[in-house]
């Protein structure tokens, strides 16, 4: 039986099977979930298992276990390290959810849950691609090996030990991962280019305890106007970041590139309709879609100090607080960018306070040179898969395990999402659409049997 | 027996009678503490029945009640109008405290607890005052009409209404207030000015829910950014502040005032100490006391916007707030100064976010003619009563309810402080001076005799 057929005599099937795996809320943030995220991880490697893959292990690491497998029964045929993770953001606030987070449910074409775009439905295409294959024409075409992890969303904590102690083991010619978003609905796309992500928090201290704004105001440093002065120097009136050599390594975008990035079906309308703001904001000279792409940013993610309850306080704070990140694009060092950053912050502030300047993780930009075969595959697959016209596009956010294993194993990285920007990641009715959830079982599926022959 | 005499017998009784205020919890910014509330002004009208007051009431208003008492039998000598408050602040956060907050402690001279310098010790000084009065002569020398409010630590919510509505019972020929504080250790002080105090709220509002800064940043606007950048701009580089018009009815210091104040007693060194700053900050072409008791401020009291927890959370929130204030000096007009602000503010945002501007409160400044003759009484009084020079001053701190009651019944006001600046009201280990609290019971003693004969 070709393989299409063969998936859509089980769309049933998957969707109930992808229901059960949703159902259990293995929380990866939450200590409660010890027991779910371990039933998860024995429903991935039993699905594994089924799938027909050998040697299926639950490893653990530090925190929660890794699941691995892998068929290598293809000989001479490349082989592909597929990756993704069976946890799941908690689900709060849990009013805000029109079904419950963990009874998944279809609506309007969607299945809402958490978990069903990141990354439980993606996991499952890969899944029941691979099933898929096997069942029909009684083997795979390539050799495949699978790592499902269980803390994506506590930053991995022990993947990357897990790799480094396995780096024969997971050696292969291309890694896959499928946890992000196609550029919108009806476009399947292939992601070439991720930002990177420096996190730094920032605690100004001015006076030696808070004091009254009455007895003391006028002659005292507040660190919350010393730290919002600081803060508005990092932006020129161009809405550039003022860091001193903060652009030096950024690459210059290709015409041929920025020309392809601006021609995509990127709808702008739908995109100042998600953010719901009065206007958009962003550094001149750019387009949206390469001021979110290509380029470094510096955001405030919180900012706090000082009385925040009701009513009034009348209060000058000890100390200011903020969380700053800078979001990086190829070529920026991350490490020589925090230095910098936190060198100029230190510059521009008075010497009335006193800085602690802590960087909480650094992580830098890739891209893909999409010239390998293997993204024109990918892309054909897509096209098969879905009927529609596929793209190659980049993102904004970052996955520091792409770029890690893109250094360490120097092979290509292809990054098939099958979410959409506006399904609630990390927020509530997150859901995936159906259509994508069924088109990337196939696409994955052809993607494969075209590998064969690379 | 002379007043002062007695006075000095009752120490350790009177010490003993303010612990057993202290240890009540009336904190009356929490409804958890209203019985505390009803309890304190229970006692607080059994001490004013004791030190020989007629009338004495528990008045209820909007929130929690007001102790009022008088003594009318000395026919053709002056009535004064004492008030104070029974009320505290919230003791958190606890664990700053050396001993518990309502377990009153003598540490080096000083009494610990919340309440004892703001304003329970206080308010304690003239209820032991009159009760020594009437011990020692057997009657009070002048008529006097005590008013003991719940609500100062929460904007004196019903205190106004009550005034209004007992205009006539109230009347009095001067006002005397104890909530404030001596010059510094040694140094009784009678305090002839406050500054104002305006207070408003700020809500900036750019996308319509929170964004993942990852996906989005760089293209919208970031509310705290933006707020921090508006923050900013409210100062020149003279920390001057920029609002048009702010400084029109500044009343100009005379010469002679301006001399006086600046020769006070004051020390530069313990200020500089008590802030612990690594430098002070605040409007060029002024001396410290200048800034502090009759230069106007604006300061940012509390921020607040996106991720506040530990750790990092990439998200660009839909809001971001603060709390600021202004101090006022003579001649500004708070509701004008309100309206500049908001204007100012307004003017400073850009379109891609909207603002929310709430005027929490507004008071005016208030500036006596200290060539009265009461203030000279006040004086001497007070260095009668500690054997110390006395002196006038000026604070920067606000008590609207005294520019309302010195504009309703058009009476001199007299403060008379007998906390010290560095006593942490407010704060944890807050405390009053042992030798301040009998200092003044006595001042405050001679201060009425002497008042008979104005």
């Amino acid at each position: 039986m070709n393989v299409l057929d063969y998936i859509e005599t089980k769309r049933e099937s998957n969707l109930n099977e992808l229901k059960e795996f949703l159902r259990i809320p293995s929380v990866s943030t939450k200590s409660e979930h010890k027991a779910d995220i371990e039933k998860a991880a024995r429903w991935v490697a039993e699905k594994l298992r089924a799938a027909g893959l050998d040697k299926v292990e639950i490893e653990p690491t530090k925190l929660h276990p890794l699941v691995y497998g892998e068929s290598l029964k293809a000989p001479g045929k490349p082989t592909v390290l597929i990756y993704g993770h069976y946890d799941v953001q908690p689900a709060e606030p849990l009013d805000l959810w029109t079904s419950p987070a963990f009874e998944p449910t279809v609506r309007d074409g969607n299945l809402f849950g958490r978990g069903t775009a990141d990354d439980k439905g993606q996991v499952h295409i890969h899944i029941k691609a691979l099933e898929a294959l096997r069942a029909a024409s009684g083997k795979l075409p390539i050799n495949v090996k699978v790592m499902v992890e269980g803390e994506e969303e506590v930053g991995s904590v022990g993947l990357w030990d897990f790799v480094q102690a396995n780096r024969e083991r997971l050696r292969a010619d291309a890694l896959i991962v499928s946890d992000t978003s196609m550029l919108a609905k009806g476009v399947p796309s292939v992601t070439y280019g991720l930002r990177g992500l420096n996190y730094y928090e920032i605690e100004l201290t001015g006076p030696a305890q808070d004091l009254h704004s009455g007895a003391f105001g006028g002659a005292v440093p507040n660190p919350i106007t010393i730290l919002a002065e600081m803060i508005a120097k990092l932006h020129d009136k161009n809405f550039r970041i003022t860091v001193p050599h903060f652009y030096d390594d950024v690459a210059v975008l290709s015409r041929r590139e920025r020309k392809a990035l601006n021609a995509l079906p990127w709808k702008e309308k739908e995109f100042r309709k998600t953010v719901g703001a009065p206007a958009l904001f962003g550094e001149k000279g750019y387009t949206i879609v390469e001021q979110l792409w290509t380029r470094p940013t510096l955001d405030a993610n919180g900012i706090w100090g000082g009385y925040t309850g009701e009513g009034a306080k009348t209060v000058i704070p000890s100390k200011a607080y903020a969380k700053i990140s800078t979001r990086l694009v190829p070529d920026q060092n991350p490490e020589k960018i925090a230095k910098l950053v936190e060198r100029h912050v230190r510059k521009l502030l008075p010497k009335a306070v006193t800085c602690k300047f802590e960087i909480l993780s650094t992580g830098k930009a890739w891209v893909a040179p999409y010239s390998h075969p293997i993204f024109q595959k990918a892309l054909h697959a897509l096209e098969e898969g879905f009927g529609k016209k596929a793209v190659f596009i980049r993102e904004g956010g970052s996955i520091p395990f792409v770029s890690q294993m893109h250094d360490t194993f120097k092979v290509p990285c292809v990054l098939l999402g099958f979410g959409l920007p506006d399904e609630n990641a990390h927020a509530p009715d997150e859901h995936i659409a159906l259509e994508n959830y069924f088109g990337g079982i196939k696409s994955v599926a052809l993607f494969y049997e075209e590998l064969a022959s690379l």
